[in-house]
């Protein structure tokens, strides 16, 4: 782990640059009627889940390069995340991925997480790939597919999720499935979300009371000209299907190119449906890119609907970094991604919203705007470091990280083995 | 009009040509196992509605260069209408567009109309214009504005269009908005959404049992940041708000790129919310270009899902064409354009559905698929001939059309008046 | 024009604010290495032009709603960009639109615009609308039409443009042309590039030695199956083609979905053929949005790459806005987008280009990302603000134009007239 | 293999019907002013590439599902690849791909290649994937990377591959390079088109008098924030600076959404650097889907662009079909597609091209579109049969491959290796 020596070293060889940093940003905010404390406070209790996957190095079809130091089990993972939470101080939560996460006793799982601070978020099934010796293929589809096996073993699979989940201390189980078609006609549209949400209903059926259940949409990929669940639409469609628990998660990378996500997120608000997110950035397909990469603006945008909605009736949307590590350290990714995300959420927490509403009743256009802009031009790192710092996080996560030398020590204990993983598990 | 005797005489000039490939087709489906009258017969008992600003020349933000012969009021655009349907015999309805078709005596406009073969289709208002002397702009929106005297107006409208419609034997009023935002910040996403359905509400009230309401979406423009029901998700959440009379129509140009719109047909249907479809085609944003003339296999597609839907509960779509006459004739485009949309329509209809059902069941993926394909390279082209020319109709539209010299009648008859209209009204 | 008394007390009331706000980010700059001063003579020397048809009201093909006070010629559009100038300090020239800006005494038009303390940039030709009572028709295209008439006058207005170029002073000929099909088959796609070149050439053979040629290209509209300059692959044959003074302007909102623009900039640079840029924004089609207001990442980029290249041989690009101004007053859009373009200038500014191409070299990923960031996150405000108040400009320039009552008094003078403009003149 | 007895047998079955479809397609043809016989030889004269890799089943990123019997190695794809050839009469060539098809002794290669009727085309080379315990990694690049060993490495690949393709006989090295970044700011957009300019420059000096080099763009796809040849205008400046050795080849899948892709082809025939075609389909990324089974008529497009070409000083395009085939038997997938491809290419010989430019000459838009529609609507499946039938091929490739039980046979022969492959070697 890294030592709390080192972090407080580091913070103090920057404490009098960040107090005057601190300081002036606290009078800037002051004089547009901020008070500073009150989004450090805000800063202090936000918290985004780290995928269990994600500390992993990444890849696509073409090829995997992978890392040194790659966790090879759960417990690996759990050590990551928990660098990643010593560091950032918000990333509180991990979210499982069944079955790499299986193991035999989940109460010494949940203690082992402790140990690092952490706690279970949503729990993820997988019917991508079809594991060893499995007595129905998913080639052609999982809760979807048109043989009632792999639909059944499917259903069994989330079901088995469903009690890790519980065991764990997960609140929702989080579905996502590639099925669909790579030609026209291959199946019936219709009939394969009839499939679906059959197959669903019986996962539906065997949660309890106080689990959730996420519906996660995503255009194409793996299936390349259909997709059962393919769009917001097809979500809501299912979630109002399947009744109350169910909620449709968010991915910023699953749209179709142009797509304005924060209206959906306003709209899923709206109908008291929104599951939550899944972080990530993109600039083509579905590229899983680091948060606030390519488009930190529209990350900032999406926050400004989620702000807006805080204390709506219902209103408790989930938070998860979804990323592919393909070319980065995961633990320097995931550690950027948290800062980039609650650098959002700050600067969303800083619009003026009584003028805001003003302006856009008055159709002031451009007076509205620039009100959003002012938010999101403000540098709001002082804050987001001061509330690191405060709870003995590090000032600079990043450079704290790699002068603790925990990559190189990881890249001893975990020997590299050719082609072994995906990626994405 | 086209006189009876010029479509006689090029009838008869194709005839020996056309029974040798009409009977060629009908040997080669026979040994498909299919019986080429009942393709004949569905193509006859076909129809799709042109809407009156069809007959006009279009135009975009940068010109509109005004074609000859272009009609002046309603009465001109039911004339030419009329010729469409002389000589396709497949667009027995018309679709008008308030105010610019207001009149007088409706009672009158309907006799009118059945002098040429035509009847109504769903009335269409339209809010993205101010009328003179207007008492309140759509310039910061309509139904969803935030001045309550904008939504009031658009709302008024509305409720004078449903009038009309019952007036003029409508069975449905269309209502599309453009309503939206450019800048991010410039009006509440959620609130836009809350005053939509408000003003939608109190148009709802004032509809007849026998009327539906029809929505459309449209991902952009005239807004260019957000749109207020710019994707088919929230087209159903209006309509599921209001009532059901309430359906979501679907205009081929209004998605985002790649989309694939006939699962949205499918989940539409199964959803029971399916209104109908507006034909056009497009290449990158809402072109409404000349259907079938970018992506024909797209329209196939469509029509696989709709024919597929065939006999199911409720079922019961409205096809009306949507397209922007920019360098072409416009009643030579709208009748190729019926002419492509029936073609997709037979062409389903030659799908081999038993076949089908067995390779998907089978997951005999490149089997299904070649089944689609079997029926959509057929050239169904002598059936389409036949369908037009047993009810009258020319065996050559466009042809038939250019020998007789309605067009350049109508040159003389209606003189230019250079820079009048925008082209979509 | 706004009073000077009027700029300076405004200034004044914001001076302490002001000067703690560019205190603090000297102090933090120094940190890191960079001295203040260095960018704010950097931000002090930065200009963009302004378009004359830019402050005027746009609209769409749907509609035009006219703003208050619009300019009704040259006279009155030299006066709105005089206004601009006078609060950024940023926009020292003006880029004339014909045939709506012809006079008939240029040396009086120069005199003119210096009045204002502006100058004269690239001169844009118009060939996508027809002129009354024009000779042929750009209906079917102009240089790259078919009729050898339709080119003649399209060839022969170019170079009436270069003509008042030389006497405005201007560098260069922009020509963009929307040439194009909306149907496959409606011109040879060769065909029209063949003859597209051939009018060009004749064009280029008119340009004096101190003349540059700008080649706009365009994705899609008003042609909307086909472009003949769709993309910087095409632009570049073209420069290429016609020789030396041809080069390739960049719009932002002209490319296909996704495109990444900053390399497109890179390419043409490292050919020396970049001409400059119009900036705008967009998040759909050709939107033409004020810059910055979508995607601020994006614009940052691109200067990222203008600024790596700066001091190349020969590397010396024009900048423009190109915005259609619907729902605001089109001078605060255009003093709002000068000073974003003028932020992303000196963020990129701000880069540090040793530590980059160091992290480069040795393939430290994130770590070269975190440096770009670490320049986009910063809040350069102070600079550019003190850049126009040490200039005489105004610390606020849209709130000191509210307060001037500019846009009221000139909504006296200059009546509305309705329906008038397209907007795009 | 595949027995000819079966062949005769299965198409003497066929004969019947087919004399009856194409005597009914000649007499339509005749009425046209076409002679069926020259399209049937074209149709026999024409010939697609298959690349190696083709036969095996494709994969994504989350999963690859293995088929029954897939190839081991360069012999058994040989073997897959005779079969193609042997059915469909269409497929001459294969394009091998370095390193999985090295082999020891070229000469017997080829002469294994003969036996099935089969020659080398373009040679790939591969530098995507690292192969075990090279040197340097492609982890950040190969050609265009920042790290000169992996350059150097990429160029000494790349010159053996010439060695190869002149042991086998091929005309071209196909190089496709999927150097590019995740970050803005990973790499210097610029320097890494100068470091791929540089280390092609090494290549293509080693490429003997008489071979092509073929550059391959894509838009994204491993790299997803910047690629280094990411379209068609970087591939041209990249062939340009290399020599007329060097061409450019396109792929249908490797563009930006709405890209007009006929319109690439016909500026590279203009400027003479047209290398040829992969063919297959997308509807979203990359997706190499089936040629012809989302959008068969802009495959229709290309081939009008390049039937047009025939007959240009130095137009010899080289076609291959580059397809990902993960849930269809890759031998049929590859057998429709040839037969997909052969389709478009002899309803694009079928033309009215004098016709088609007086149309276009009169700008008549309409007349003009609908003379390619003629083509393209005429169902020409009864050529390709006869094409086939009369080189000894199947009249129904796909329906005498099932019959032929080679798949069940390959299955015991070659057994499934669990998640050895990725599908794309």
């Amino acid at each position: 782990m890294i030592s709390k020596d080192l972090i407080g070293t580091k913070n103090e060889a920057a404490r009098v640059a960040h107090e005057d940093d601190y300081g002036s940003l606290g009078r800037q905010l002051a004089r547009r009627g901020v008070e500073i404390e009150t989004l450090t406070a805000r800063a202090m209790a936000w918290s985004v889940a780290i995928p269990t996957w994600g500390v992993g190095t990444g890849g696509t079809r073409f090829a995997r390069f992978p890392g040194l130091g790659e966790p090879r089990n759960i417990h690996d993972k759990l050590a990551d995340c928990g660098v990643i939470q010593a560091l950032t101080k918000g990333t509180r939560t991990v979210s499982p991925h069944i079955p790499w996460d299986k193991v035999s006793d989940y109460n010494a799982l949940r203690q082992e997480a402790a140990s690092y601070d952490l706690g279970f978020d949503a729990i993820n099934s997988n019917t991508f790939q079809d594991q060893l010796d499995q007595e129905a293929t998913y080639k052609f589809g999982s809760l979807a597919a048109a043989d009632p096996k792999a639909r059944a073993l499917a259903v069994a699979h989330n079901i088995e999720c469903i009690e890790i989940g519980k065991a764990l201390g997960s609140g929702a189980l989080t579905v996502w499935v590639g099925d669909g078609t790579n030609f026209p006609g291959q199946q019936s549209l219709g009939g394969m979300f009839r499939n679906y949400l059959e197959a669903m209903g019986e996962i539906y059926a065997a949660l309890p009371p106080q689990m959730s259940m996420f519906i996660e949409h995503k255009m194409y990929e793996p299936a390349f000209y259909s997709t059962v669940i393919s769009d917001w639409g097809s979500s809501l469609m299912a979630a109002q299907a399947l009744g109350p628990q169910a909620k449709c998660l968010v991915d910023l990378g699953h749209h179709a190119p142009n797509t304005n996500i924060e209206q959906i997120v306003a709209r899923l608000i709206h109908v008291g449906r929104l599951a939550g997110f899944h972080f990530n950035d993109s600039k083509y397909g579905d590229d899983d890119l680091d948060a606030g990469s390519v488009d930190p603006f529209r990350l900032f945008l999406v926050f400004n609907e989620l702000v807006e909605a805080e204390g709506a009736k219902g209103f408790d949307p989930a938070y998860m970094i979804d990323q592919s590590h393909n070319v980065t350290d995961p633990i320097e990714s995931l550690m950027g991604s948290a800062i980039e995300i609650a650098r959002a959420y700050v600067q969303a927490s800083l619009v003026d919203r009584k003028a805001l509403a003003e302006a856009q009743a008055a159709n002031d256009v451009l007076g509205a705007h620039r009100i959003l802009k002012a938010a999101y031009l403000t540098d709001v790192s002082p804050i987001l470091a001061e509330a690191r710092v405060r709870q003995g996080g590090a000032h600079d996560p990043i450079a704290t990280y790699r002068a603790s030398g925990y990559r190189a020590e990881k890249a001893e204990e975990r020997p590299m083995v050719k082609g072994a993983s995906s990626g994405i598990v």
